[in-house]
C-alpha cells in the first residue's frame, strides 16, 4: 500500500483542538496549518470556541461541511477514540495525532483504523512538515531546504531542525512517527525515494523492527541518488536500558546496525551535531572518491591539528609527490612547508589570493581526494576593512571552482569567523563552512566514509525471508534449502543443498564440510575399538574430542597431540569420566605459520542473517577484533571485512612468517555467509579458530545450532523480559496485516 | 631569573612601527597600547609619521623623553636590528617582537639580548595581553575572563580567544611566545602561578624541549589550584611532518606527552573547541569527584544520544538504586524512565519545576558524581511566551544550587536553544551551557578526567638530571649511581648502586636481578665443556642463548625446551652457526597459567625517564596495549598501569585460570622505572616478556641498553636532521645561560 498523499500534500485539513494559547500543541498546528491556507482548505476545529486566531472555528469535525483529507489531533487523549470516530463517520481516511497517553485506548484506536482502512501518523507524534506543499503541522519553524526528517523521537527531530536551520541548512520534510501504530518510519523512508526536494534524508530510529525493509528502503534512496544518515542509541549500557524500559525495544547491537547501513549505502553518525554536519558537506557536495586529504593552514598550528583530526577520522594527508611541493614552492616562502600538510607561512596574510592559487594546485594534481582549508580566511576582512574586496575576490575564486574539473576534489573550510560576510559568501558559494575545525573533519570524515561505500555489494541478497516464529522455525527444522545463485564456482560438490544439521560436532563438521569449508580428516567413534580403529586410519598426532560437549576446554572434553602410544589411555580416561557419547577423532593441524581466526554466523532479531570474522584463539574475546556484515557476502565484501581487522597485518605475513592463503579465507567467510543466510534452519554457526598459513584455511573447531535451540534460548529469554518488543512488534503488524 | 613585570604590567609602552593602516600589526598593537594610557604612559613611534591616531609620533625611540619599560616591535624585519641597538643605548630592557622573519639577524639579536641582559617576547610573536593591568598589544579583540592562554602559535592562541569569547569565556592573560628567542613558554607558565587574575591556563605547545621544567610549572599551576589544558600536535604523521620541516622540532610522543600531563595534574585536549569548553565547565565548577553521570532529559532519544556520549567519554552512567528510583517515580508520570537515564517523559512540558526537583534529587543522592541535562530547557519560553517566567524560576531554582551541598555534584547542560534569554541566564548562574550535546559530553569527560587526577603521585621524582649530551652520556658511563629513597621495602640487597651494564644478555640479567628482579637460574657458558657443566647444575628443560646477539628469534640464537638428551647438540649447532661469544644456559619458565607482558623503560628526548608497561610476546606490538608513566612511580601509579590495559582482565584470572601475582608485577614495574631514573648511563631497558603467574613474576628475556649506544643511534639520527631542534635549543640555552 503507497503512503497516503494526504501525509505529503492533502487538499484540506483540520485541526481538531486548535486554541489561541502558544504553550499548546493546538496552536503550533493551528499556525502552521494557516500559513498553507492559499493552497488548501484549512478548518480549525474546537467544541467550545466560535473563533480561533480570527478563524470561526467548527465544534466537531462533523460540522465542517466536508471530510478533510487529514484530520490532525491536538486534544487531551480521551477525546482521540471520540474524534476518530466521528471523523472516520464523515469520511476521512488519514489522522496525525500529536496526542499521546492513550493507554487501552491504543488497541481500539488500531481496530477503528483497520476496520475503515484509514492510516494515522502517531499517536505521539510531533508532526510532520513538507516545505514544498507548504503544509506545516509541527511545533517550531522550519528553514526550507533539502535535508528531510523521519524521527521515532519527535524532539530529536526537532533538534536536528534547529541545529540546521542555525547552520544554513533547510528542511524539505519532517515527519515525527512517534508510536507507530500504523505508519512507520520505513512507510516515510519509502515516500521520500521519490521526492525531488529531498537530497539527504535524517533517520532517527530506536528499534529496528522490519529490518530488511529498512534495508531495502534506504537502498532504493541511495539508488534515488539520496544520502541517508542514520542516528540511533544502543552504544552504552544506559541507552540500552533506556530503550528496554522506555519504549519496550531493544536496540540492535551498533555494529549489525552499522553492517546494515553499509549494505545499504547508509551511514550512520552518533550526534545531531555529527548529522547536520555531514548532511551540510552532502547538500553542497558529492563524497570525495577516496580517504587522501590535503591539509591547508596560514598556520602550522592549526595545520598540525586539523591533520591529527583527519587521521582520527580515518583519512590519511599523503606526502605530496617532489613535482607537486616544487610547484608549491614556486608560490610560497621559504618559511612555508609544502609536503601536505602545506603552511602557507604568511603568504596568505600577504596576497590573499595564495589561498586560491594553492587549492587549485593542490585540487588538480590527482594527489588527494578532498581538501581542507583551515585558519584565517573568512575573517580577514572582518578585522581589516581594506581586505574586504581581496577576500571577496578569492573567495569568489574558490567558488568558481564548482563545475570545473578540480571541483571533484571537495574543498571544506574551517574559518576563524563563525558568521563573517566572507563567510556567508563562501556558503553562497556552497563550499562547506565550519567554525571549528573538529566540525569540519568530522564531517569530512563521515562523507569520505559514505563515498567509500558508493558501490554496495551487487549479488548480495540480504532478503532471505526470516521466519520469526517458534513455529515456523521449527517447521524449518529437517527443511532442505538451496543455496542461492553464486557468481564464484562452487568449491565441492557437496555444498549445494546443505540441510539442517543435528547438534553436536560431528553434524557440524558434516554440515561445513559439505559446503567446502576444509576440515581435518576425521572419524567418529563411540567405543575404544572403533577408536583403536580410527587411529589406525589417521596420521598422527590426533585430536580427540567429545562432540555432544559445547564448552569442551572447560569440560576437559578436547585432547591434542595424541600419538600411537597415549591415544588409547586418553579416549579410556575420558570415556570412564564422560560416560558414552558421539566422540570425534581428528587428524591435527600442526602446520607452522598458521594465522587463527574465528568465522561466525547468526541471525539478528531485526535485521536477519549476519556473518563476522575476526581474531580468533583464546583470547578473541579480549580484544575483540572482529568486523560483520549482513550475509551473504560476496568475496570484495569478505576481503574488506579482513581489511577492517586490526589483525589485519598477522595475514601479510607476522614478523618474516610467510603471507597467510587470503582466497581461502575469503572463500570460508563467503561460504559461512551463505550458509546462515540460505538455511533458515540454523540459528548460530561458530567456526573457531580456523587455522589459515600459507596453504589453505582448516577449520579445526565449529558450532552449528539449529533454529530450535534458539527458539527454546528465546523462550527463556521471554520470561527476563528481553525479547518484549519484538512480540509487541509482531503484535502489531498482525493488526495491521488486516487493516492493508 | 623572575619574569619581568615589563611583561606584566609595565609603566610605560612604546609601539614602534605604529600606523594608520588597519591591514597592519602597527595599527593593532598602537590602538591596544593606547587603551591602556590611562594607566600608563604610551609613545607611538614612527620614523615618517609626526602624528599617528590622532596622537603626536616620535621618529625613534631615541627621541623620546625617556626609556619605555616594553618596546613593541612591528618594524620590518631589516628595522629590528637597528631599532633594538637604539632602545637598549637609550635603556630600554624589555622588548614584544611582532617581526617575524629575521633570518640570519636573530642570532645577532640574541647576542645583543644577551650582552646587555635584556629580555624579548618573540620574535614571531602575535602578542600579549593582560585584561587586569589594560595591557593589550595584540591582534584582535579580547573579552575579559579567567582564562590565560600561552600559544607557540600566534593564530592557535586567537582561535582559542576568539572561541572563548563567542562561548562566554574570558581571557585574563594572552601571551604568544612565537620562536621563543629568550623568553619560553616554560617562562610565561612560571609566572601565572601567582596571577590571581587566572583560573584556568590554556597551552599551545609544538615542542617540549625543558619536559622537566614544564612538568615543574604545570605541578605549581596545579598547587596554586589552577587547571592547565594542554593542545598540541603530533598525533598524526602528517602534524608530525610538519613540525619537523616547519620549526626544525620533532614533536614528542603523545603518549608521553601524556605521561607528563598526568604526572603533572595537567590535561591534554585535542581541539581549541575542546579547550574552551572544558575551560568553560571549569570557570564554574570544580572536576567532579569521580565518573558516575546522571542523564536527565525530556525526550528518550536525546538521553539515549548523551548516554551513548557519556559512556564514549570515559563516563559511566550507573543504575538508580531502587530507593532513588522509588522516589523518582513518584515524581514522575508512568511513562518516564527512573534507572538512569531518566526521561522525564513530558513531565518537563507540563511543570517546569520537575527539572529542578529531579536534578535536586538525584544531586543529593550521593549515587553520581555528576548531572547532565540535556534537552528543551532553555527554549521553553522562546517557544511559548507564557513559559517565560515559569523557566526563569526554574533556573534560578537550579543556580541556586551553588554554595549548597549538591553543588558539589556538578551540573551540565545541553540546550537546544544555542542563545535565549534562558540561557543566558544559566550563564549568569555560572552552570555551563551547551548547544549541543557532543560539546557537553565531550567537556565533562574531560574535567572528570582531571579531577581523577587530582592527586598526584606524592613520591614520583621525575627531575633526576637528564644529561642530554654526547659527552655528559660518555661520561656518564662506568658511573654508579644510588636508587633514590624508594617507600616500599627494596627486595634485594644487589638492588642499591646498580652499576652501567655493559651489553648483552648476561649483563642484563645481572643489572636487573641486582635490582631484584626474578629472572631464572642460569650460567654462562663460552664453550661445551662449560656448557655441559651448567647443565649439569640445573633443571630442565633449558634454554640456549647467544646473549651478544639482540634479535634472537630472527638468527635462531634461541633454543627453547632443552633435555638432556637434546641438550648437547642444540649447543654444538648453535656454537658451529654462530662462532664463539658468551652464551647463556637458563632455566626454562615453564610454570602453567602465566600472562605475558613487557616492561620497558627509556629516556624521552624532552622529560627524561619514562617507564612503559604492555601485553607482551610475539603480538604485542600488533595489539599495542601499553601504559606509558613518567619515570620514576610508585606502586599506585603503576597499579594504575596495570588498570588502564585493555587486557587487564588476563591478570584477573581468564576463562577460568587463577589470577596472577599483581604484587610481584608491580614491584616489577617500580623497579624498572626507578632503574632507569636513577642511572643516567642507562638509555633503554627492555623486559619482554615477564611471565606473571599465581606465584611470582619472571623476567625471561631482557635487553639493557647503555647510554653509549644511544649517543652513537642519535649522532646517526642528527645526519638526517631528526634532532635538530634540540641542538637548537641547546644552542639557545647556551646563549641565554649567559644572559642570565
Amino acid at each position: 500500500m503507497s503512503f497516503p498523499q494526504a501525509f505529503v500534500d492533502p487538499s484540506s485539513v483540520a485541526v481538531v483542538g486548535a486554541t489561541e494559547d502558544r504553550a499548546k500543541w493546538g496552536y503550533w498546528l493551528a499556525t502552521g496549518a494557516l500559513a498553507g491556507a492559499g493552497r488548501r482548505q484549512v478548518w480549525l476545529v474546537n467544541h467550545r470556541a466560535a473563533q480561533v486566531l480570527g478563524q470561526s472555528c467548527r465544534p466537531t469535525v462533523d460540522a465542517l461541511p466536508q471530510a478533510p483529507d487529514l484530520v490532525a489531533l491536538c486534544v487531551p487523549p480521551r477525546h482521540v477514540l471520540p474524534v476518530v470516530r466521528d471523523a472516520l463517520a464523515k469520511g476521512c481516511r488519514a489522522f496525525l495525532s500529536i496526542t499521546a497517553g492513550l493507554g487501552a485506548d491504543e488497541a481500539e484506536l488500531a481496530a477503528l483504523l483497520h476496520e475503515s482502512g484509514a492510516r494515522m501518523i502517531g499517536p505521539n507524534s510531533l508532526g510532520l512538515f513538507n516545505a514544498a506543499a507548504e503544509l506545516r503541522l509541527a511545533w517550531g519553524h522550519f528553514t526550507h531546504g533539502r535535508l528531510a526528517i523521519v524521527s521515532q523521537s519527535g524532539q530529536l527531530g526537532s533538534e536536528i531542525a534547529g541545529l540546521g536551520a542555525r547552520a544554513g541548512l533547510g528542511v524539505s520534510r519532517f515527519y515525527s512517527v512517534g508510536n507507530q501504530l500504523d505508519v512507520g518510519a520505513v512507510d516515510v523512508l519509502e515516500s521520500l525515494v521519490s521526492d525531488d526536494h529531498t537530497g539527504t534524508v535524517a533517520l532517527y530510529l530506536e528499534s529496528f523492527a522490519d529490518g530488511a525493509r529498512i534495508v531495502t528502503a534506504l537502498e532504493a534512496l541511495r539508488r534515488a541518488g539520496k544520502h541517508a544518515l542514520l542516528l540511533t542509541t544502543g552504544a552504552s549500557e544506559g541507552s540500552r536500558l533506556l530503550a528496554r524500559s522506555h519504549t519496550g525495544s531493544m536496540t540492535s547491537a551498533l555494529d549489525v546496525v552499522d553492517a546494515a547501513c553499509r549494505a545499504a549505502g547508509a551511514l550512520r553518525v552518533a550526534t545531531p551535531r555529527e548529522l547536520v554536519d555531514t548532511a551540510r558537506v552532502l547538500d553542497a557536495t558529492a563524497p570525495p572518491g577516496g580517504r587522501r586529504v590535503a591539509v591547508i593552514s596560514d598556520s602550522g598550528g592549526q595545520a598540525g591539528i586539523a591533520a591529527d583530526l583527519a587521521a582520527d577520522r580515518g583519512l590519511r594527508a599523503p606526502v605530496f609527490t617532489e613535482p607537486l611541493q616544487a610547484r608549491l614552492r614556486e608560490l610560497l616562502p621559504d618559511a612555508a612547508a609544502v609536503s601536505n600538510p602545506v603552511d602557507l607561512a604568511g603568504a596568505g596574510e600577504a596576497d590573499l589570493q595564495v589561498y586560491a592559487r594553492v587549492t587549485e594546485l593542490v585540487a588538480a594534481s590527482g594527489e588527494v581526494d578532498s581538501i581542507v582549508l583551515s585558519g584565517y580566511l573568512g575573517r580577514y576582512g572582518e578585522d581589516s576593512p581594506s581586505l574586504v574586496d581581496a577576500e571577496s575576490a578569492v573567495i569568489d575564486r574558490l567558488g568558481r571552482r564548482r563545475g570545473t574539473d578540480e571541483a571533484r576534489v571537495p574543498l571544506i573550510v574551517h574559518s576563524m569567523s563563525a558568521d563573517s560576510p566572507a563567510v556567508a559568501r563562501l556558503r553562497e558559494h556552497r563550499v562547506p563552512v565550519f567554525d571549528t575545525v573538529d566540525a569540519a573533519l568530522c564531517a569530512l570524515g563521515h562523507v569520505t566514509r559514505l563515498g567509500a561505500q558508493a558501490h554496495p555489494a551487487p549479488a548480495r541478497e540480504h532478503r532471505v525471508p526470516v521466519l520469526d516464529t517458534v513455529d515456523a522455525a521449527l517447521g524449518a527444522l529437517g527443511h532442505v534449502t538451496r543455496l542461492g545463485a553464486q557468481a564464484r564456482p562452487a568449491p565441492a560438490a557437496g555444498r549445494i543443498g546443505a540441510a539442517v544439521p543435528a547438534p553436536g560436532y560431528w553434524a557440524a563438521r558434516t554440515f561445513l564440510t559439505g559446503l567446502g569449508i576444509v576440515m581435518p580428516e576425521a572419524r567418529r567413534v563411540t567405543d575404544a575399538a572403533g577408536f583403536a580403529e580410527a587411529c589406525a586410519s589417521l596420521r598422527p598426532p590426533l585430536v580427540l574430542k567429545a562432540g555432544w560437549i559445547e564448552h569442551k576446554s572447560e569440560h576437559r572434553a578436547v585432547r591434542t597431540g595424541l600419538g600411537p602410544d597415549t591415544a588409547a589411555a586418553v579416549f579410556r580416561e575420558m570415556y570412564e569420566r564422560l560416560g558414552p557419547g558421539e566422540y570425534v577423532v581428528e587428524e591435527q593441524d600442526t602446520r607452522p605459520g598458521v594465522v587463527e581466526l574465528l568465522i561466525g554466523a547468526r541471525r539478528d532479531r531485526d535485521f536477519g542473517p549476519t556473518v563476522t570474522v575476526g581474531h580468533g584463539g583464546v583470547l578473541a574475546e579480549l580484544w575483540h577484533d572482529v568486523a560483520v556484515e549482513l550475509a551473504p557476502v560476496d568475496r570484495r565484501t569478505a576481503a574488506g571485512m579482513l581489511d577492517r581487522l586490526r589483525s589485519r597485518r598477522l595475514l601479510d605475513g607476522w614478523r618474516g612468517q610467510p603471507a597467510v592463503d587470503l582466497d581461502a579465507l575469503i572463500d570460508a567467510v563467503v561460504t559461512v555467509s551463505e550458509a546462515i543466510a540460505a538455511n533458515p534452519g540454523v540459528a548460530d554457526i561458530e567456526v573457531n579458530p580456523i587455522r589459515v598459513g600459507p596453504e589453505g584455511a582448516v577449520a579445526v573447531d565449529a558450532l552449528v545450532v539449529p533454529r530450535t535451540e534458539n527458539v527454546v534460548a528465546k523462550a527463556a529469554s521471554e520470561a527476563t523480559g528481553v525479547y518484549r518488543h519484538r512480540e509487541t512488534t509482531e503484535e502489531q503488524e498482525a493488526s495491521r496485516e488486516h487493516v492493508h
